[in-house]
């Protein structure tokens, strides 16, 4: 891999691993075309012990957002609190009283999936198509959120990078320093290290832990948002392609190593992946309690849920990942 | 029951079905306590096919909310564009180009669920604690939604009673007029005729079907947002008691039928159900492809997630329920 | 005027009202450039009574907007409340308790000036610029509201068209109906009625009053938000470019005539004026009680301040109009 | 007075400087009752020279705040751009397309008055109302922003203490170093420095320039939010008191020098001067550029037009104040 020379790299990967066309010139949902009944069938004989993990962070003012690209954290406020109810002056007859709130956020904020119309790669977005007629002041009205909203729900596979090749300095289990570029060769040893029931195949829906947020319970945000982290090596483009899988998402904010590995660069990776892969990323996931559970009981896989809200026309959507092991 | 009385009917069906210290002083999860992991694993057994429905609505400015209480529907902006990214403006290099957008909504907009700080009665949050202690201006401090964020899954039941009671004028499958009041009478005739895979009880999720999201998918949203509709009786307190559900949801607004069967009130099932049951209400799902799946093939139980977005003191919030049969 | 040929009476008005050019290549600023110190000391002479008067519409929940392209009604939530301070939740000390507030709102959303960046002609913005060289997703990188933020204040003539040409059949001084085109002929024959004090020439901030406002206050909004009203006729461009005035504001939701004097229309009026002189125009104005004052008092012109909020690249901005006498 | 008893110092100072009950007790506009027509006329014949200038700092993301009780910097995104209508994705007809935009800001984000119900004594509002029966969930229903939209335009005096007393090492006339206490006879040496056109009296509009705004301007905005800063000593509000002023504002965040002078305090001025005094306080204002002029010309009076966004119920509002010379 040439450092000084993103382009020409980028444009190898993309055209080595593109799945424009794969499923059709109409279609709008790249890799989950993979995720299957079938394999809805195989995820959920994997819920044994009917334990849930929430894999979302909280979605509050608390966050790491600092403002890169107007991205704030949530500002939740109310329009009713039950002060206003013991004081008696919301209106309602016989004694009821209510509390309501609104939120305003980024959609992007905080845990949540990349939709295809994300990421453009030379104006160009997934299958082809010119990236200003799928996302305009309107909304991707194409591969908006929402046309994915029922069919994230599979088998997950942990791959606690962290754990297996991080230092455990802090009782977390593992943690990678940031800048720590994750090769095919490490996500390959994590699997072999995990055993078997972290094999990753065609469909599955693979959370990778870094330990970064963990980190960060620990330390405070810091530069979380945006700033040097542990992450997937721009060189796992074909890793990704070739094990089919139907998603993948990080415990980082931005799923790539940060700084990215050529010298002049932005989130390389990303300009493969969404726009030539379809593929399905996560960021901003919370995967540490279900990690410490996969190592206390040594099973990697289970069943996971992760539905966006589908917002219509978003390019991406905040979710509560649930896995159930 | 008391037409004309509704604070003594209210206070009645407090004292009767009431959870508050069942599961201790310090509790604030409510029903949920009766969703446990032996539930899990008999949820996830009913995924035979695999196939996967989104029970949400679509979150957008085309929704029913008219401004009450200053609801407004979900306003999503761009950040940025495709037509910014074919159009070279966004500064990045090596012609990466992004989309990022933006949402401010109110939690109870669309499909959510009610946290146990949205409704109170005369002063009092569930567990007897008063309302101005759980929800103040920074938020619920107390049953947040957050604090559930990872236990709603289990076993989904759909009581499809535009079905099995409303008349299937416009291939529906059947709809309840609007003003019509479901009785415990109505919900048990429901399971009889839809058969064994509808029976209720305790830890299970309840989904009910009246056929009124139907109506507005043909005829417009017209008064969805608080209007007349179709919906549970007040009477059905001690049912939802005795049964031991650990939630239940509804295709309409408020869950309750409206108007209200008192003279002069305001969502009274809703004052009972959750700031004494600790009962916890969705709202605005749309079950209608789901239905028409179990109608088809007779199986009205599924695996169902319904996770919310844990927007940290939120007293409700949205989410994507995903029911997989 | 051929009403089935916008495009053709659209080109020819803009070839012949264009101020393109006339203050110079780079100019930002239109017809403000006829605003100048000059005009502003004529303006402050006009202060002999000293009272003062808001021609703002209030910004809240209870407003016009219906959601016509995502354009809703400010929602103003709160942060604190008084309830929180005397509940002692605040956690400040010595007593001091606080409270603090967030609106959500379009800029467009009540009274408020068009910036030039609001309005094109076939791709074009002010002074020849392509639109998409103005206004990105980051807003309006050459015309923003701020670039005006310290200009308007000046002589402002009020023409009371709905008081000189319409019926008074409420005591609110005269209304005209839904759908009146005010012509020049209008705007002179007002002006001829009011007195010399309302004579409108170079640099003057000139503001319409057609009445509907005063309807919507009596009858509710109806369809204010772009609904049938009285307004300027299309006719008009040759009289606003002419008089060489540097700004003009009505009453109703739109300036022109609704519903547009061609078959087939949007804001053909604006199409001209914006783009092509440069025009500041605004809308959604309350002039009724300054309207009460100048038919009392027999003068017509005042010191008006209409300064925008500086929303750095907004094409509009709010704005609390000042008239002092 | 006593660095380590706020509470006595602040009731002392609330006892003898209240307007409470001054202006009735019905009153809801505090000092701006000081502010009347003769005023009014007295300051529009300061309009000497015709040249405006704009007192708002620019409302945009790249502001000040940092998070501090949620308060963000606006959020302002686009509805509609050049971009979508040079595609001519925007759906109207012969060639007109339009930008648009939304906000999202806390009130007090940036250049701003505070409202009356902004801040509290022990649970008491302005003219000794309980803080909970002024401002709910609902808004200020007492003493909202909106009961002041049309009265602050007066005589306006600047006094720039930055430039009379403190250093002027980067050629910005003079700047106070942070936590600078101005007292009363800081006001009277600036007010004898600058000459008799700043004499301050009743129902004047005093800006105060600590020149704060002007460093961070080279410097960043580091903490000017909550930060340390130069401003009116706790000491200052017997002056404030006795010259009987409408309103006050400053270039700084919070209007008192920070740290506040007692060792556990929070803003102790404002709670003497907002609920006991009933003054309007302006924070974040952007004096620079008319105090370049006043220093040049020796004439520190003006004209001034403050008229806040008539936010329904607001505690506070956005402003653009325009000075005329």
């Amino acid at each position: 891999m040439d450092r000084s020379d993103p382009a020409t790299e980028i444009a190898r990967a993309a055209a080595a691993y593109s799945n424009a066309g794969r499923w059709g010139a109409d279609d709008v949902i790249g890799t989950l075309n993979l995720l299957d009944a079938a394999k809805r069938v195989e995820g959920a004989r994997l819920v044994r012990r009917g334990v849930a993990f929430s894999l979302s962070q909280r979605f509050d003012m608390e966050g790491p957002q600092k403002g890169w690209r107007r991205r704030t954290n949530p500002v939740h406020t109310m329009l009713d609190t039950g002060l206003d109810a013991e004081r008696g002056v919301q209106g309602f007859p016989h004694g009821i009283g209510g509390a309501d709130d609104v939120v305003a956020m980024p959609l992007q904020c905080s845990t949540q999936w990349d939709g295809l119309g994300h990421i453009f790669d030379h104006g160009t977005a997934y299958n082809g198509r010119r990236a200003g007629d799928v996302v305009t002041s309107l909304g991707d009205g194409v591969t908006g959120i929402e046309t994915v909203a029922g069919l994230i729900a599979g088998r997950g596979v942990l791959l606690d990078v962290g754990r297996a090749l991080g230092e455990d300095l802090h009782g977390t289990g593992g943690e990678l320093p940031d800048g720590f570029a994750i090769t095919a060769e490490h996500l390959d040893a994590t699997i072999a290290a995990q055993g078997p029931t972290s094999a990753v195949g065609p469909g599955d829906l693979v959370v990778v832990r870094t330990g970064q947020y963990s980190r960060t319970r620990r330390e405070g945000w810091g530069d979380y948002a945006g700033g040097a982290a542990p992450g997937l090596s721009f060189t796992t483009a074909g890793w990704l392609r070739e094990r089919d899988i139907a998603g993948i998402a990080t415990d980082t904010w931005g799923f790539e190593v940060r700084p990215n590995e050529f010298d002049v660069a932005f989130q390389p990776l990303h300009q493969v992946v969404i726009p030539h892969l379809g593929l399905f990323v996560g960021e901003m996931w919370a995967p540490d309690a279900l990690a410490a559970d996969c190592a206390a009981d040594g099973v990697h896989e289970f069943w996971l849920t992760a539905a966006p809200i589908p917002v219509t026309g978003a390019v991406g959507a905040p979710v509560n990942p649930i896995a159930v092991k």
